[in-house]
């Protein structure tokens, strides 16, 4: 292959693990004959196009080994929407720094970022490698059995669930319910994880609304006074992205309290946790709480999934591989043979189609009787949360008469 | 000492570690002489009126054992507040179930029950020996250096702010500034735990809000300016209860946007961290997120601090060495005796001045130039929480010419 730079860049959203791809890329660029110099752009493509590049191989060895275990994008992230006036820019870039690959860690607009600088590239003569890593916590992303990044939030979503859920449990003569809200605009995989957390039949969660079924105001409440009437207390989670049937965000609700006032408009910084922690209190009167945690589990490498950090990596790692073979255009997919055991491969999918396609959670995993996911759909996520924290409860035994 | 049966309760709002108490009590219980049968009461003092009382005794030993690392209250809890018409009953039921020891982990009003009940109890004629142990995440109970509870629920804090604070940094091209609310509804403890975050300049957090001071807008968007200008982003970490000079709650404000809609009310819902929120975004238009755990950090197990564990479980099992020893009227106290390295004995303190007195942060610990807090503070601060993990940080070397 032709001898040349590469730069490295991240995009959109961080996770706890993107860092661990930015080492793998690394690590294996080190290792293959055609990177010359490893070199990185500050704050992805926007920050390519305003001369922010650092060279990689200047940093300490721990530095670039302590990514594995360093959350967040330690490059600096953007969700800069690649311009096609942008497109002689970075070309100029390109050509400035001697780089002949190019390697992004990202969603779907950054495989369409890597598609059209490929592409335009090659128009213009100039001869370049693009290839992909996959990365979203939100797990949408086309073509992947999962992305790296999803299964350590799906652990904080389903350890923050499972945990709370304990404490409502004791706390019911006070608070009657809780609502833990998740990030995931259009998929309700991240939701759906929480589901893990649920080992006895009163364990939290009880209601999971994913943004693929459209939400029901009366038959919301019902499900919520039934579960109420069952467990004495209700833990709900929901997308934040979750929509009424006419596709109106649940976030814009107006809830009215029992006095006519209005507890929540179409206002800025509402959140769909909140709009049903209202509903819930209009209707009943319980008091209860809700749970905002928006980025944390984005970033919290503490509760990270051992395999998802060796995943991140290894797509990373991959990545290089690919680029030294001369393959161009493709992201890396991870590719499941088996969950349990889990087994897996790692595979290619061209990037012009994870650019343009989604990845909702199949009808499959939702169950068609009530707002909860499927046995298959947890078969599918537990091997990517991994095992849960046990604890213990008392079994409560009457004393005898003294 | 008499001989007698035992009781244990739980009260208020849970910790990840109140079970380690509760573990404490019971092993000590089992290894003196004076207490014959060990019951637990069922959601506090309101589940013992109605008579909800368990036999711990006939619970698995592995059961027992595991309280120390299960998280929330698994006696069940309450935030009954105890009426003197309600002593009869009390007494009715210590009676009923041979019970002369009486332990309860809790905050002040839960040493407030004690004290009553035990005050009661001596009028009527009735022995019974009254211990507390002390417990509430919002470290305010006076007569104690700190809280078992506390040090888990401030990692929890300090881990939440530190990670999301480099999420903040790497994504300050599309977020300006992100607020973090803790628990703690007059007392700053929680929200100064934060500050542990914070190695090199630029670290979250750059402002931290305590109820213990008035909040005042203008200064308040000054100091935010002041960070933004500094960084190129904000990270913000406030106490759910902070108030203006003139006492208003902040999560009571109104905040005008731009096209003079109201934004937030005295809304039942709204939080501190989205009053504040709203206040930057109309101030400076920026984009940023606001963080509300609630009681997450009451409950995550899998963050506690180990030396939490250690104190909760050993100020459980010496309440009961206290018990038997004949003292009543107690709570067991934590007294510092050097925080580098950390050394601690315990002691008691009389549950009288800890049912009427509470704990603020005393001035010394807070920044009287800034919404921040003190060497002094952080001094107190670190061996509770313990060292946090450790990021990398690039470099970010500029690449020599091609």
């Amino acid at each position: 292959m032709r001898q040349g730079n590469a730069i490295l860049g991240q995009s959109g959203g961080p996770t706890s693990v993107i860092n661990a791809s930015l080492c793998g890329i690394f690590q294996g660029c080190q290792r293959h004959k055609p990177f010359r110099r490893v070199l990185g752009m500050r704050f992805g493509i926007e920050g390519f196009l305003q001369g922010n590049v650092i060279d990689l191989g200047r940093e300490k060895p721990e530095t670039i080994e302590g990514l594995r275990t360093t959350p967040s994008s330690a490059l600096g992230s953007c969700r800069y929407k690649l311009k096609d006036a942008d497109l002689p820019r970075v070309l100029d870039m390109l050509r400035r720094h001697d780089i002949r690959y190019f390697f992004l860690i990202g969603g779907n607009d950054t495989m369409d970022t890597i598609h059209r600088v490929e592409a335009y590239c090659k128009a213009q003569g100039y001869e370049l490698i693009g290839v992909g890593v996959p990365k979203t916590v939100d797990n949408d992303l086309f073509g992947t059995d999962h992305t790296p990044g999803f299964g350590s939030a799906a652990r904080y979503v389903a350890l923050s669930v499972k945990q709370a859920g304990m404490l409502a449990r004791d706390m019911q003569r006070v608070d009657q319910f809780v609502v833990f809200q998740t990030v995931g605009r259009s998929a309700g995989w991240l939701p759906a994880a929480a589901a893990l957390a649920r080992s006895a039949d009163d364990d939290a969660p009880h209601l999971i609304l994913c943004p693929e079924r459209p939400f029901d105001h009366q038959r919301f409440l019902a499900e919520v006074k039934a579960a109420y009437d069952r467990y004495g207390w209700v833990s709900v989670v929901c997308g934040e992205g979750i929509c009424y049937a006419d596709g109106k965000p649940v976030s814009a609700s107006t809830v009215t309290d029992k006095f006519a006032n209005v507890e929540f408009g179409a206002m800025g910084g509402t959140s769909a946790a909140m709009v049903l922690h209202a509903m819930i209190r209009s209707a009943f009167g319980w008091r209860g709480e809700f749970q905002v945690t928006e980025s944390l589990p984005m970033c919290a490498a503490d509760r990270v999934v051992p395999l998802d950090v060796e995943e991140a990596y290894a797509c990373g790692y991959r990545a290089a591989e690919l680029a030294a073979e001369g393959q161009t255009g493709v992201m890396v997919s991870i590719i499941r043979q088996s969950s349990d055991p889990y087994r897996a491969s790692l595979g290619t999918v061209p990037l012009a189609e994870v650019a343009v396609r989604a990845k909702p959670m199949p009808p499959e995993y939702l169950d068609p009787e009530r707002s909860y996911v499927t046995e298959a759909c947890l078969e599918y996520l537990k091997p990517l949360v991994g095992p849960l924290p046990e604890y213990v409860r008392l079994e409560g035994i009457a004393p005898e008469p003294a």
